[in-house]
């Protein structure tokens, strides 16, 4: 049985594609990407952030090419190669790429330690309840379900929202939690045109911290033109989607 | 209606009795605990392991007083409080720990970047595969679903111990991973005499890591006597325990 998610857009299109052109010499750091996923956004935005050098390279995850599985047995992107090591989990590379170049800047972790671990204690938050939500809302079928999912979500959002200090989470300092999210606030049309979702009724100055998210520079230049992500969206919409992630939130488990 | 779990018994015994008696006097981070939960261990174990000056404090989970709750509105076990200001969940309270005392052996964190990423992303193996099996092996009431929990722990545990270089995760360096499996090694004779878990029964050298990983001082220093356990496992063991991660997992979801 073929696997629907094959038939995707191949690559990067608008301002990612200028960026992906940008990165195709060969580096220290190889970044395994997938032009639509959010999970690559994070580290590709903070690989841009920070002016890190890397070389890009597109994976499809449906379709996974034997140097690819041998430094990254799951298969799944974002995956980094660095002086022929693997590391994969969105997150984990965000941090690595943190660690790694400490004179880099910016930081996207604040020097405090307390700071540090207020953005991983929401950085969690936007893990373990904002995304989870986001795709119960999106693959829901039943409109029952669709309002409950949409309220939890609302309800995950206001609690973050009543912590950001603006114009970022932390207030000037872009941070984790900022990188974490963004990719989902790129992507909220998705939610908006199909399942009845809108930044105003968030409320709480949702609508502003958003636009500040999705206007940042380094988003920008890690977007791809909205056209594309149509046909992606279209199976989780209905629920078809077989990405790791799809699986598991049908599965009834978080991801 | 009452919560059942108001019963259990209220202070530490044994080993970590000794050591709640050690830290008393006030200090500048104040340490809340609950002597029972595996999530306060991990955090418990950090403090000992790096000889950081802590006053203990237990708090009923189930019974929150005010001041807790003001500093922690989730009302969760571990919590600490530091020159005013409070965090919880375990492991960016066990970050925490290693940032904000830099200059204090051992490290629960390598030094080197890809490492440091290593012991992360394996943390994040026993947090989102190896405890949630754990717990659902547990809970599990249908002999079936015991069977199947019981195989997904396994192959978990299997999956992990195959990374484990000995006698620690990362070698001779006692790190996160360990940290943040080592409380449920403690208690694994839960699932050892109701469940028909057992350590030679996974392979690969799990029995032989457990081992190192409850001999551990900090283990054995944070560690109460099993038949105080007795109680609050039984509720586990027959689904009726109302932690916020036995809610959950009843619910279906990831904890």
């Amino acid at each position: 049985m073929g696997v629907p998610d094959e038939q995707i857009h191949p690559v990067a299109t608008g301002r990612a594609a200028q960026t992906v052109k940008q990165h195709q010499e060969s580096q220290d750091l190889v970044f395994y990407s997938g032009w639509f996923c959010p999970y690559v956004q994070r580290a590709w935005i903070v690989l841009e952030e920070r002016g890190i050098s890397y070389q890009y390279k597109e994976v499809n995850p449906y379709k996974k090419e034997p140097h690819f599985l041998s430094i990254n047995p799951k298969g799944l992107v974002p995956a980094i190669e660095y002086k022929g090591r693997a590391l994969y989990e969105s997150l984990i590379i965000c941090e690595f790429l943190e660690d790694a170049f400490p004179n880099y800047e910016p930081h996207i972790l604040p020097s405090d330690p307390f700071d540090r671990a207020i953005v991983r204690l929401w950085t969690d938050h936007v893990n373990k309840q904002i995304v989870p939500a986001n795709m119960r809302l999106t693959q829901a079928q039943d409109p029952q379900k669709q309002r409950e999912h949409l309220e939890e979500l609302n309800k995950a959002l206001r609690t973050l929202v009543e912590k950001v200090k603006g114009p970022y989470f932390l207030g000037e300092q872009f941070t984790l939690v900022d990188v974490a999210l963004a990719p989902w606030v790129v992507r909220d049309w998705v939610i908006a045109e199909h399942r009845g979702y809108s930044r105003e009724a968030v409320g709480g100055g949702w609508k502003e911290y958003a636009a500040q998210l999705e206007s940042r520079e380094s988003v920008l230049k890690t977007s791809s033109d909205k056209v594309h992500f149509t046909e992606i969206y279209a199976r989780y919409l209905r629920d078809e989607a077989q990405s790791e992630g799809a699986k598991a939130i049908r599965a009834g488990r978080s991801w």
